[in-house]
């Protein structure tokens, strides 16, 4: 395996042996440990001391289901803490199957020019970015490097927001269709765009492959564990059915589902936004309503949304995404929401961060509450770079203080996802204390409090739910290490052969006798090494808080924000 | 004594006595010690829970020359941090002879309008703001509440920046003249605007004036320190003559002129934008070369400056204003540094913060390097809200993320003044450890490194400085709680005489018997009542630093910020 560093100061590539101390870690534990190593804490996020790391799953290039998940870490632009954001597409899979254990990229160059990283079995090579994608969407950058470089690359992509280093500005990866996947929070696009990276582009013609210790046992545990993946009524039959926005009505019925900036839990016009409509409407139009983001998918909960007349709008259409606009912002036509996700996509934005922004910036009077055009306009002004643009790609802490506004949904300065920690309380935890900022993904108690996988733990009390909270990041941040698709979760948690089966693959592959103890142990070892970055970075216990204004209480269940600073600490307290 | 308490929530008024806690406490310390108390460190800065108190100094309201500052306190809504920003006017001398102690204004109205709070010796009360003046500049607002109240009212006001509760908005205060003094730093102005205070109004009419126990002993004091400023060079002299502008030659000279976005410490053009220049054009103009800010003022470091035809532009036009456009903007016409001064004071913003924005956005290529023109037209813009206003008036830090800059000259989020901390290396350790956010005037080492005030310390070397920044920033704390004008720190530094006569008068007025280590005591106990409030609000060390692009060399020196971290630690062990 080769670890690959990129210094674009000096333009120099090294191919390294892969430091002993990283042998055994991939995806998050990876990138997180190595930020945390490297990383000088109090650095400018956008300045030569930053350092940008992609790298592949511990399982990723095999033949396990749902394993091509790419990682992608630095120190956030947005939030000033550590940062790991994942993401599907193709890349990761070629990566790994180069033998490639991570590729880094350091320093900043003196040139005013954007440069393209060529990644192939012959090297790495850095060469002038083609001038006819600066400053150009997404679609059309992709489109230009598959007719430059041949349409079987994969691409990791600083879109206009990258290049312009906004805070919410992602990295866009090419997905097996050409179309387009995100590492999207935090910010890591501006920093890809500080050191002037404008794509790295990927050919693993000639790769020998991954090698596994025991390809039998291998392949007995992979059925296993896709069999899991299949039974699961989550990832074997909703995900599949309606993607990820079955959770519209689900979230409603719950009173957790936030509309218009936060200010309630459960909206009239749910099921209009909702992943039935959506896939009703998708199979009504042509479109593909089940689609995976890379090879060996077998959960495919992507899909193609299309228009009336059949064509191609958007894909990885998200239920935050679709919360965001559709019941926070009030917009309550899937049409408008899908031009909106698919112009975020093109100008490299966060949809999760731009759309609560755009929440932000209705509830200050800029733009009416629910208008969809208008809230397009507002993103495709970020491409363009105008002062209100750069405000909404600046993220919503940013737009609050421009705004003036008390009613900002952050935490460590990243927007609140689509679960109101009001009434879905084990997430509410994740959002405060996890080292990434509010993040939903970083420890799912919504599995737990709502969708009643991995037991049951009541969501409008306090109890149970440090616990909850802790257990799910402490496992996250081993899944997320694996390269597996964090929704692998759904079947590991309610199906005990699913678990072995993961951890079986992992002793296979690599000839190790892991048990479920010493997952648990890296999950811990990650959070700690993710925290003590943070310390050093400047961060407290004062920054697991949320907003004042969750004092306020949420219909229709009417709860609010309760828990004493003492009880919010014992999520850390291991 | 009294201390009013102001419930916008409510609009409810309580006049109590003055806690016994706060009984010897005035100006810095009272506001600094009352925030602590009173308000949540991880509050909303914009929200319910935030505090604004307006305090005289202890010899606020006497005959004591200078004494006649008011000092405002809250949460920061720029830095997070405690803040206390004090300013001329008369609103600290009519609020002390009417016995008030400290004003409060706490809560937030749930009505979309803006207040008048009027304080009278009948009362307080809270009346709407008269229309015509929401959204106005400073100086029509001014114009409309002297018509209304009557022309001897103090004033403090929110501008319509206060109004949008923009991050670098300040309160303005009403001078002796009808024209505008501000307590500039630290989104003040915000604060007011946020519980929709417009204006506070205060009338002193039958005030009794304050009290002294042993007049007789307090006039001898007061001789003795007026002696002292009118002997020392600086104060009696230096300052009277050309304002604190006379600095800029002297700071070139020192190669600790910040120019263009802190590239370089000197520049070729000083000596058109400094105080030599400054006096001659105000005087061939007839304009008032010098001007107190406050009732009682004998330094006279403020001035009236007119256009050609000898109509007034601004006055209170400082050094820091003037460096901030003038060297670090390169805008090297002082007309055009005039209207630009004239305009922040218009709209309400800190002119520290918003010179240093404007270089921010120049470097960024929003507007051309020197373009005194466009510049004005940012400020302007500022008071519309246009979205580029408010990136503007939201300060450096803000706008440095909406336009993707490392070169950020902030500490804590606020602006870094006008003095190299690699070519004045002892007020650098004053940015970096203040509670306040970067504020030269917490702790000015520019007196002994470069003015050789309170002896010297070589300003290019470490040795000494982490003891004189420790030193100034105990003493200073306690004269900011005296109602001072820091100004009177040159004379009390190099003439013993006078700093025992600002000790006797104290004890004279109270009926004490302070010395020198009770004032030792003081400042050291304010300074750890804003730290422990910071540290509660989630600052650490890791916030007491300079931006990382101090490395750079600063020509002509080519000296770095290269403190290490212990070093600077160093300033706060006490």
């Amino acid at each position: 395996m080769k670890f690959i560093r990129v210094d674009m100061t000096t333009k120099q590539v090294k191919v390294e042996e892969v430091p002993q101390k990283y042998a055994g870690l991939g995806g998050r534990g990876l990138t997180s440990m190595f930020v945390a190593d490297e990383v000088k804490p109090t650095c400018h996020p956008l300045g030569k001391n930053n350092k940008l790391i992609f790298a592949p799953g511990l399982l990723t290039g095999t033949t396990a289901a749902n394993s091509g998940r790419i990682s992608v870490g630095a120190k956030s632009p947005l939030t000033g803490t550590i940062k790991e954001s994942n993401s599907g597409g193709s890349f990761s899979q070629k990566m790994a199957r180069m033998g490639i254990k991570a590729l880094v990229i350091e320093g900043l160059p003196a040139e005013d020019k954007f440069f393209v990283i060529k990644v192939t079995m012959d090297g790495v090579t850095i060469e002038d970015a083609p001038a006819e994608i600066i400053g150009k969407g997404n679609y059309e950058a992709i489109r230009v490097l598959n007719a430059k470089y041949g349409d079987k690359v994969g691409i990791a992509l600083a879109g206009p927001a990258g290049e312009m280093r906004l805070p919410a500005a992602n990295i866009s990866f090419k997905d097996p269709d050409g179309n387009i996947r995100s590492a999207g929070r935090g910010g890591l696009g501006a920093v890809m765009g500080s050191k002037k990276v404008k794509a790295v582009v990927i050919d693993d013609t000639g790769a020998p492959g991954v090698s596994v210790k025991d390809p039998e046992a291998f392949r007995a545990a992979a059925k296993r564990f896709a069999k899991a993946l299949q039974d699961h009524p989550v990832t074997g039959q909703g995900l599949p059915a309606y993607g990820t926005d079955v959770l519209v009505n689900i979230l409603n019925e719950a009173g957790g589902l936030p509309t218009q900036n936060f200010r309630r839990g459960r909206n009239e016009w749910a099921n209009d936004i909702g992943g039935e409509t959506l896939a009703a409407t998708i199979e009504s139009r042509g479109g593909k309503p089940t689609h995976g983001c890379h090879a060996g998918c077998i959960i495919r909960c992507s899909q193609w949304y299309v228009d009336k007349a059949g064509k191609y709008i958007t894909s990885g259409f998200e239920y935050e995404t679709i919360w965001g606009l559709g019941a926070n912002s009030c917009i309550k036509n899937l049409d408008d929401i899908a031009y909106i996700d698919r112009a975020m996509d093109d100008v490299g934005v966060d949809s999760i961060e731009t759309a609560v922004t755009i929440a932000v910036a209705m509830d200050a009077g800029v733009i009416p509450w629910g208008d969809g055009k208008a809230a397009l306009d507002l993103v495709e002004q970020i491409g363009k770079g105008t002062p209100l643009g750069r405000i909404i790609g600046s993220g919503a802490a940013v737009a609050g203080k421009c705004f003036g506004m008390t009613r900002v949904p952050v935490v460590k300065n990243q927007a609140i996802p689509a679960y109101d920690p009001r009434a879905v309380k084990g997430v509410g935890l994740t959002y405060a204390t996890t080292p990434m900022g509010a993040d939903h993904t970083a420890g799912y108690a919504v599995a737990t409090n709502v969708l009643k996988v991995g037991g049951f733990v009541e969501p409008l009390q306090k109890g149970g739910q440090a616990e909850l909270s802790r257990n799910l990041q402490i496992a996250t941040a081993a899944v997320d290490s694996t390269g597996m698709c964090l929704f692998i979760a759904f079947a590991i948690l309610d199906i005990p052969d699913g678990f072995n089966a993961l951890i079986d693959m992992i002793n296979a592959m690599y000839g190790l006798s892991l048990t479920a103890d010493d997952v648990t142990a890296l999950g811990k070892s990650i959070l700690k090494a993710e925290r003590g970055f943070n310390e050093r970075a400047g961060f407290t216990k004062a920054h697991d808080r949320l907003p004042e204004f969750f004092e306020e209480e949420c219909p229709p269940h009417n709860t609010t924000w309760d828990f004493t600073d003492e009880e919010i600490d014992e999520v850390f307290n291991f």
